[in-house]
């Protein structure tokens, strides 16, 4: 069984991921002499950086996603809505879940990394993290659904478990998930009930570092403190999460921080096809490689975006969206230009262009390296953090939808996407499913300063 | 436990149900002396007659939904997400789930009604029907799965499961179903596919009655044969369906057809909370209602929309978003003039402005009874539908991105909002779920034709 797409001798380029890198090299691709097969679980490419505004109800999944098919339409490429089980490298084969075997001549990998709950899957249905289109309209559903038991709950006895939300992690995602609920309950539903106050809500993350945003400079971890301040949202630091359990989360291995919603920002692996290659990887599962993004002894393999483990400059390359479409745009060039006997001359090589992560409506912190180096924080950042977001979206058709959304519910503190799809379960909000008894309805305060 | 928002002697309106009927209801009441709660088991209202445009791809679900919460922002109203468990008519009570007991001078039921299997439940599964926007995107992800699944069978077997699709029932939602399907296949998703040709999908519309489109005119049932046959849509009428199996249908007892994806639009019963109130109820589960709508002996209750079994000129009213919202209207009116000391005047009369249904891309019959009186067919009858929704659509925000995404999708053929969340799993489609071995590739004309 082969791939080809149009026969002959043309080279067989194999593609595993559909995100960031996988797409990029498919596009460096487009005009060689080869025959490209991209192959990923899903039929679409998901913007990941927006995916919290999925999950907090500004935006809906269509506007930050794409059928894979549509977004590429060279007459060289094939898409394959498939999941690879098994690689033989010697034979340069792989195998998928459907039982077709693929042979390559160059194989692209770029699966990307999953939530690690570090040995601890059962927190998984009880914090839910935020990789995927499911994973945010999940949290969007409980989010949104533990204000409508609250209300309920209101009605009948006069009183609801606290509206405290916990977030896992004080990473760029933790930010942005703690800043979005503080907004959403402050701001965007508080006409829409009648019997509880949205704004009660307490929002708190738990991060078990020193700092929230550790990749970030000093001055801006700092600003970033105080945007969330003003907007409410607790940080502890220094704190390690030690259970998840429906309803609460324990500290320290011995605080009990009731949650009525906890969320998972805390820990990524890399996806296990890494592994299955059976060359050496980091203990994140990552695929260590050389300058060229192969792993040792396979010059026909590249490995790309948040699944490598790669280094630029003497320094790890981070696994956000920049570094790996460099990466798939590197390795696409490489195939194409040796397809035409020539050889690529650079090395990889990441152009950090900076970084930034939103805390809400109007705050933001930029540490911006290109194309000019500066820190900014608050409205300037969130404003240029806008900017970029849209301008990355070029070539996905919903851009303008995503900004009409956008400047709609900036402006009018309005509606968004607020569905609530789905059961009207919440682990931990029922007395029954909470092995401790009800919910105390002390505050997160009370708790966090003993 | 009381539910009222401003206490006092205000009387207290119970509405169960967000649909049209409820939402009217609720509006018609919105400047009344009255204290209003309006329970729904959903936190959105969902516009139904778009239903199918999420389930085919065009639409996002937060296009055609909004939430309830946002839409009635009246201060004598308040909202409740919750389910009715049963009712005390005597003591004018009703139970929801959560155990709140929420007491009522007024009733107004209005859950509308669910699909029907003819206590084949066991079918539901097999062949999802079209209610809730849940619905929608299963309904979308099996249909555009059997296409994924199909290019990577053919790529490895260089074989596929015929891609025929199976419509049961003939209704205006069946008609749109199948349309929709072969728009999709035939012109939408074509050049997205290396290995299949998308376009010899078969999609047929198994009907038991001798007639499609059963409330329409006979010239108009003959048109929307002709528009099907256009779109290579088959119809087989007088062909009772006798077992949907994982792959296939059984149709009279003896022949079997197969199916990647059978949908159900056969038959609706009225919502169990009809059932629940104690009085007379049809066949279907509806309420027998009188002129003003209410059950024998209970002033004090208004059933609506489909729930209602209700007559208007000596003809029955039909289950449709029209009539839905004129009762709403007029019960809400009713329960206003009562508490001022008024009495509505005239009984309930059902302006019926006509029916349309769409048949695909610039394809519809449309029973025009208002403001004049005609049939129009194929792209007249496709505009005005067109028309008619955009204009119900007022009061949702997205009527702008709502016309924006037709107007993409029918200019460029492309997009959408194709995405497939969940599982990759179809019954039927792998060997092993199927209990009577692997599918014939057999086309629906070969076996319809004996």
């Amino acid at each position: 069984m082969t791939n080809g797409v149009t026969g002959g001798i043309r080279k067989r380029v194999l593609i595993v991921g559909g995100g960031f890198a996988g797409l990029k090299a498919a596009e460096a691709l487009a005009d060689a002499e080869v025959n490209v097969t991209l192959v990923d679980r899903r039929n679409h490419h998901t913007f990941q950086p927006l995916l919290y505004q999925v999950a907090l109800a500004v935006l809906s999944p269509a506007d930050i996603a794409q059928p894979i098919r549509a977004m590429l339409r060279s007459p060289n490429t094939q898409v394959l809505m498939d999941e690879v089980t098994g690689f033989d490298t010697a034979a340069r084969r792989a195998t998928l879940k459907s039982g077709t075997v693929l042979e390559y001549d160059y194989l692209i990998l770029a699966t990307g990394s999953t939530h690690s709950y570090f040995g601890k899957d059962e927190w998984e249905h009880l914090a839910p993290g935020l990789k995927t289109i499911e994973d945010a309209v999940e949290i969007r559903r409980r989010v949104l659904l533990a204000f409508e038991l609250a209300e309920g709950q209101m009605q009948e006895t006069g009183r609801h478990p606290a509206l405290n939300f916990v977030v896992i992690g004080g990473g760029p995602t933790g930010v942005e998930l703690a800043g979005a609920i503080s907004d959403i309950a402050k701001l965007y539903i508080r006409r829409d009930f009648k019997h509880i106050d949205p704004a009660t809500a307490r929002v708190l993350i738990v991060e078990g570092s020193p700092t929230i945003l550790g990749a970030y400079p000093e001055d801006l971890q700092q600003s970033a403190l105080k945007q969330l301040a003003e907007l409410d949202v607790q940080v502890r630091t220094n704190t390690r999460v030690t259970d998840v359990q429906p309803g609460y989360v324990v500290v320290d291995g011995h605080e009990r921080i009731d949650s009525v919603v906890t969320l998972w920002a805390a820990g990524v692996q890399a996806s296990p096809l890494g592994k299955l290659l059976g060359v050496e990887v980091d203990k994140r599962g990552a695929v260590l490689v050389d300058e060229q993004l192969h792993p040792v002894g396979h010059p026909e393999i590249f490995v790309c975006g948040d699944l490598a483990h790669a280094m630029s400059e003497g320094k790890p390359v981070p696994g956000v969206a920049q570094p790996a479409m460099q990466m798939g745009d590197y390795a696409g060039k490489t195939i194409a230009l040796e397809v035409k006997g020539e050889k690529m001359k650079k090395p990889f090589h990441y152009h950090d262009k900076g970084d930034m992560a939103t805390i809400g409506r109007s705050a933001a912190v930029a540490n911006v390296k290109w194309p000019f180096k500066g820190h900014l924080s608050g409205f300037p950042a969130w404003i240029s953090w806008l900017v970029v977001h849209i301008f990355f979206l070029i070539g996905f058709r919903n851009r303008l939808s995503v900004f009409r959304n956008w400047a709609w519910t900036y402006l009018f503190f309005t509606d968004g996407s607020r569905l609530i799809t789905g059961d009207m379960q919440l682990p931990g909000w029922d007395v029954e499913d909470n092995p401790q008894g009800a919910l105390t309805t002390k505050p997160i305060e009370a708790v966090s300063q003993p």
